[in-house]
């Protein structure tokens, strides 16, 4: 272990909440708190590869029941790093395939002295319902198309790291908007911090009705690239849709894919995110992603140093 | 590490065991060793909850070939609270499906440096055959219908604890008793310890031969509901029958579910004990399970309380 | 931790490499480098069981596209031993099956701050790939039917052990040469070491090509055993094989099962190796496998301790 106890400050005041389960009613404040506890813990580890010992004795589980990679191992590793323990569940080999409820499994596993339970559940609310039953914590890793708070999070620490600020800013959600929860999570995260957010992409997976969230709807990128300092190029969620939104792919990445010959009429520090996994060719062209705009590997390392300030505020706050 | 080794005292003279296969043979006093440090571990601990350092070094083994999430994980968080490292095989992935047989893939596992294997198998005897074959430990995490020796010893734990003493109490093993691994380790750790035994359910699934082990066999749970101090409702193993063993789930729940009508002509201070996973409405109804007289989510925790004192006593009698 | 980094000396100045992607162009001073290291720490360990803390906050990343409990849990182990965290992956649940590129799946898992990546893919060639897209360190787990070097260093080390030396000795490969990836490992490193190597089977899996890599081409166990000082019996790996490479199983056993017949044939001292998973009676008769001759099962153990002297001299080389 490289750093003690001491290197790390107290939690700051503004922190009192034990659940992380979406960004929507997140203060301004809030939602500094984790962005600066994030900056902190990736300087104090050289970029999130040394071990602390803040969460030693402290026990993390993974209750996913869809597949990822990503989302899992990040708060796997988070927790390590921290020193704490984890345990991962999967949907497959455990007790529901007995006939157990959700909430029984996850009150078991409470009992064996879990301190947090990492939730990803394709119904939206599953977070509130496991938050509202047990005693331990809480975080949304992602519910339905609802939110993915730790994915809008690590988006806007890339963003903050490389412009300072969100105020003023322009960042499009570009893609399949309808059935994204990184996009919510967005919107409330970066409204929160001043940036003025606009979703793109085709009518029928982009509904006017999100301008009720106080977003610009817009159905094409060539019209809006001009104006954005960020585009966060969503991936087309081809496993959750029952219809094809569009005639074709290729049809989709003629309109909407991040390509060399839209870069060039981009601003020239248009930063490139994507939640990942992407698809080559679909949303964005291999060039760009792998070019000087593209901070998706970024992303990467930035999830882990948010779920690493999300797990030390909510079990310091517990 | 918030405890260290002087904290522990010495494993008990009467303690020679290097396995845990099943509760059969063993005397009340190795029950009661197992009982007192798992109440010693728990209470060092915080619930289960810190961690010890008594293990480290050691490496234990989970190797199961049948689905899985409490016993499992229980054992592996009981392996790393005491410092151990843990390693999990399941059937799938593994190179049983390279043609191996299951005692060279246990030896493999075992040259690796392994200290204890903790087995599940449906097959019963599986655990003594790799104890034979193997100088590691091993430990009977279930085999097939006959012994579940932790389960058994986490019931009488949870007994105890409101108790204080088993002996004189009436306890009633009420379901599903011909599939029942936990039925055969209650029966012998509980009588061992002075406990009257009763197995009551319908006659498809409460042989009047389990008379033979010393018990009461009944069909009636209405008859002896009002002699019981403690209730363990045993799940419908849907997935182990290959026929019906009743009309209905309904005509099942009707005579023997624990609701609230029959929870006013117990004992005032019954125990309602089910090993999990729960089939709500079949043996037992949601206001029972979650009501003051269920200790269900308590046996959880006293699970992993039993399963540190077993490692802790075979690691250090090995 | 019962031994710290003071203990291990100072990784020796041969050694320059950050990856391990095949034997082909090892030196044999790089050879022994790696064989002393793993002999030094199976001291160092009573064996390979006790913890060391040389390697920790580094991670170690699985990434495993194809079944196997041996290999990857000897990495785990391997790289828990030394204190650092692992990590695993496999072809199932993952992004992958989101559509990302098998690169784009590595880089994201570095970006988590991974130091080292252990890959096991079908397809021949991928670890280079990996080694020359990714920042961090490499190990080949196996691919395809290419090489599989810490199988093949095991294999020589366990040798090494009973003889002192390798320079002089008969090893035979007997088998199926054609799918076996542990073949030329073991080739490269043998020939390397001064040992004469025949490879020995039918020739439907045995081609004379294979006198391109300097080695003695038999399709007559009986004809060559008399000479062998070392019988390595790869497996019959029927998962690989589109057609059947001779009549039956019974007619392989026949020509090629080591058995007690062939024993009494062979020279007194003769070591016989397996890489297992073995399938009795196929390639090894269970008394020859269970024999005093068979050192099968300290292969297992070695390996972990070869794995431990390539983690370690990898990572102080990064």
């Amino acid at each position: 272990m490289s750093t003690d106890l001491s290197e790390i400050g107290d939690i700051p005041a503004v922190w009192t909440r034990r659940h992380l389960l979406g960004l929507e009613d997140f203060s301004a404040e809030e939602l500094n708190c984790i962005l600066d506890a994030a900056a902190m813990f990736k300087e104090a580890t050289g970029g999130c590869k040394q071990k602390l010992s803040v969460l030693v004795g402290r026990t993390c589980a993974n209750l996913f029941f869809e597949a990822s990679t990503r989302t899992r191992t990040s708060f796997s590793l988070a927790a390590r790093r921290l020193g704490a323990d984890t345990v991962d569940f999967t949907a497959t080999g455990s007790s529901l395939s007995k006939g157990e409820t959700f909430i029984d499994t996850a009150k078991n596993i409470e009992a064996m002295g879990v301190d947090v339970v990492v939730v990803r559940h394709r119904t939206p609310g599953t977070p509130h319902l496991l938050a509202q039953q047990l005693d331990c914590s809480v975080i949304n890793a992602g519910d339905g198309a609802h939110e993915h708070p730790t994915q809008g999070l690590l988006d806007i620490l890339t963003i903050r790291e490389h412009r300072g600020n969100l105020a003023g800013l322009t960042v499009a959600l570009v893609g399949d908007i309808a059935h994204s929860r990184t996009a919510r999570s967005n919107i409330w995260g970066l409204r929160k911090l001043g940036a003025h957010v606009i979703v793109c992409g085709p009518s029928t997976l982009v509904s006017p009705l999100w301008r009720e969230l106080g977003v610009e709807v817009s159905h094409s990128l060539d019209a809006i690239l001009p104006r954005c300092d960020v585009l966060n190029l969503l991936r087309i969620q081809f496993e959750r849709q029952s219809t094809r939104p569009f005639p074709s792919v290729r049809e989709y990445a003629h309109l909407y894919a991040m390509n060399r010959e839209r870069l060039e009429r981009a601003k020239d520090d248009i930063l490139i995110l994507a939640p990942g996994p992407i698809n080559r060719g679909v949303e964005v062209t291999p060039d760009v992603a792998d070019g000087p705009h593209s901070v998706i590997l970024e992303q990467v390392t930035n999830g882990l140093a948010i779920r690493m300030a999300v797990l030390w505020l909510i079990c310091g706050a517990g």
